[in-house]
């Protein structure tokens, strides 16, 4: 290894134990830390951020990356795919000055607060004035890049790397006629059954129950565990200790279940990174549609898959006897399937589940290009739900106040979440190819091929290629909707005959 | 405040986040922590270490420093305490190389291993090179100092600041023919009966009890947490988020309560430290010894106490019907207070514990001078056992293996744990002029007025004053014995009718 490169390993390698232990910070907040600890761990965590942009953005990491980026051009090795990320890492870090990030800590922390308020009285005027804010901010650090073909490529770039607003609306106005007409047949179609799935279940015996079909899967506890907290979430300190954290709701308690299957999803991805890469800006999952194309898989493709409950009700039955007395594997996988036009992203079904990605993106985009002003925003989602999903939100708490990302600025997020639905059953298609009898395994609860697979073409090459590349690699194209219409249009015809 | 203090106040702040992040990772490690997450952890620590040590040895510290020490002579405000206990830090940081640093931590990683190994197979032969080179190490680390009077002080002061091993020496000596004698008495007298102790009790019940009791003293759920570990220990991620651990023994169950209130009384002190000291040096307890009067105060002093049981008992027997029936407060008491020569420190009574500890003592001190070879230690272990508990150890599992110290390096530190004891009664005596109806407090539960005592006696002050002034300043006396004997002996002659 060159003397250089050992260099900006040693210093990236720092670099990435300062993240980590802040990880381990930002995990013990969400589940452990008691509510006297909230002040000083903000400033742990602003210290060890501070020192790690600090050793990220030196001038002695330009230079190494500068030299090396000629060293490496034109190799596809491990160690070039290392220097391409860590100096586009690097371009971005340095071009968004120090005080932005400063300021941008100070608004959303404020934001996010007027949003917890807004959102509780379901009084949009409170957050108004800070989402403005937030807006301007985004607007100024889309300033700090070279203009690109749309202002909101920059946002999107953070989250999905490479991956372009026109072609991110190209494949959403194909899918949208596509899922607007299934849901309209399935409205027209007779309603299935699911009131059993609202009953009275026991806590503790779904959290077990969780823990043993993710352990099935292969999420490996040896190297990672389920806790309790606030909202489901994966965090990893290393390739080795890739946590998930879950919740019960008692008026959803089945949800615990899928849940478990979806942070699992991530967090296999993140076991499942080549250990060589460990310390190095390649250890994580590539994006956050390829990242969601997992969690997605588990939790939909899988977890809410008739073959998957074939399996698995039985024993869910011998859990649960008198709340599912009288339902069969087939009513129960029906249940979990039901289409229902409905007011929350979270809770949606997989057939409505981009119709509410779809709203969040074009009031973004119309908001970048300054085409939506903020103050018209619950008048336009309401509009918008209408036209998409066929309801209207009675009050903005359940309309435009719904999600935490805006306060938090995070811009450019949403749409990778319908991105990530369209790979995971473009990876279905694929994966269905190269194992012929998948139904068959997973209606034994056997899943080690499939972990197999995706750990090969996909987990163990973490950042090493661009999202679209490994895509088209692992599949032959880049993000297309057809597989997922084919998907959901199959599917849903069984359940509701259409 | 001046601009010096400032910026010192800037750095010194860093690296107490840095050090609290590490104490973050470290609780998590013993608490939560996947056994694959191992390696990882380690290297995540290092960096933190090595990034704390860098900034607080850095020369524009050292320059601040000298400045500051002018600035700030003669005052006793609380920034001169600062700048004086910082200064003394980093006098003994920066004149240990950091390469002695980093081979201390290969040395002891493998000599902990190695004693794991040799206490498992009872071996001390796998041990002993080990040791020796800890035993190097420990002379290189003196050598590092300008001379003492005694080698033992340099080692003893990183513990307790300002001791020296001639007064540690004079104490012990005068306490030892006390409790020799005390322990004859005892031994000739009828014992008590305990079994009941051991009876099988339900984990749960005896974990919750344990939280209730220490919530009544006083310490602060909303600022800290109690989880279960290996070994019981307190830790502090600042003033409002300071927590400890526990354990369940199946064989020994009721020692969870015991732990209990020793960590708590820890976790009391850091809980108690002045606010204003936050990111300061100042921010914890000054020493180990004080640490200690406060742990064992709170176990012995309250938690063995007869009015204590005689406030408890009653809602401990509600719980244990079976395991205590037929048994009185006052024989709970008794039996929780029995005095047996034993082989285990961890495991000893209040009235042989201080020998356990001369004898290790004596052993690090002979070791230092050179007058006690390593290879001859298990010979003269078990000739002091026989002579100061009347017992010899079977085999040096029991013996000279027995303590997790000396393995990791910790030489100077074993006397703090019997000089907290002395300081407990001393401060325990003061405390009963004070608050004259203390028992009668405690025999109803209420622990208030103790506490606050503690806190505006000790715990406000943090690191302000060095041990032996603070002990001065609120008892009277530097550290002495004879509070100590005299609580034994009263103790002891109630119990055991002597």
């Amino acid at each position: 290894m060159s003397e250089k490169l050992k260099q900006l390993k040693e210093i990236l390698g720092e670099v990435s134990d300062l993240n980590h232990a802040g990880s381990v910070l930002s995990w013990d907040q969400q589940v452990n830390m008691p509510p006297g600890g909230g002040a000083a761990r903000g400033q742990h965590l602003a210290t060890l951020g501070r020192i790690a942009h600090e050793k990220s953005t030196s001038e002695e990491v330009g230079n190494l990356l500068e030299d090396l980026k000629q060293e490496f051009a034109g190799s596809d090795s491990d160690d070039a795919a290392l220097v391409r990320v860590a100096a586009r890492n690097f371009d971005k870090s340095t071009r968004v000055p120090a005080e932005f990030v400063a300021e941008q800590a100070v608004v959303t922390t404020a934001s996010f607060e007027a949003w917890v308020e807004a959102k509780r009285k379901s009084d949009f005027s409170i957050f108004l004035p800070h989402l403005e804010k937030v807006m301007g901010l985004m607007r100024k650090y889309v300033s700090y890049f070279p203009p690109a073909d749309h202002p909101y490529d920059i946002l999107l770039d953070d989250y999905e790397p490479g991956m372009k607003t026109a072609e991110v609306k190209e494949i959403f106005d194909k899918v949208r006629p596509q899922q607007v007409k299934l849901i309209k047949a399935i409205t027209s179609a007779k309603q299935v059954k699911a009131d059993f799935l609202y009953k009275k279940y026991n806590e503790k015996k779904v959290w077990d129950f969780s823990e043993v079909i993710i352990s099935k899967f292969g999420y490996d506890f040896s190297r990672g565990r389920q806790d309790k907290a606030a909202h489901p979430f994966e965090t990893s300190f290393s390739v080795n200790d890739v946590r998930i954290t879950n919740r019960f709701e008692p008026n959803n308690p089945l949800a615990t279940l899928f849940s478990g299957m979806h942070e699992s999803g991530h967090a296999m991805y993140e076991q499942g990174v080549n250990p060589e890469y460990e310390r190095t800006p390649l250890a994580n999952g590539v994006s956050s549609a390829v990242h969601e194309s997992q969690s997605r898989m588990w939790e939909n493709l899988v977890g809410r898959s008739l073959p998957f409950w074939e399996h698995f009700f039985p024993e869910l039955k011998k859990l649960f006897p008198a709340q599912l007395e009288g339902v069969s594997a087939k009513a129960f996988y029906k249940a979990i399937n039901k289409v229902e036009p409905s007011l929350i992203r979270v809770n949606a079904d997989e057939a409505t589940y981009n119709l509410h990605i779809m709203l969040r993106l074009e009031l973004e985009i119309g908001m970048i290009e300054g085409n939506i002003a903020v103050k018209d925003l619950p008048e336009i989602w309401n509009t918008k739900m209408q036209d998409y999903v066929g309801i209207t939100p009675p009050d903005d708490a359940h309309g435009v106040l719904q999600d935490i990302h805006w306060s938090a600025g995070l811009f450019g997020y949403f749409s990778t979440y319908a991105l990530g639905n369209l790979v995971s059953a473009q990876l279905w298609e694929k994966i269905n190819k190269d194992i012929r009898d998948l139904d068959e395994q997973i209606r034994k609860g056997k899943f080690d091929s499939l972990l197999g697979w995706l750990r090969e073409k996909v987990h163990t090459h973490g950042h090493k290629y661009d999202p679209q590349d490994l895509i088209q690699k692992v599949t032959g194209s880049k993000i297309d909707s057809a597989a997922y219409v084919r998907y959901l249009t199959k599917k849903y015809s069984d359940i509701y005959s259409l």
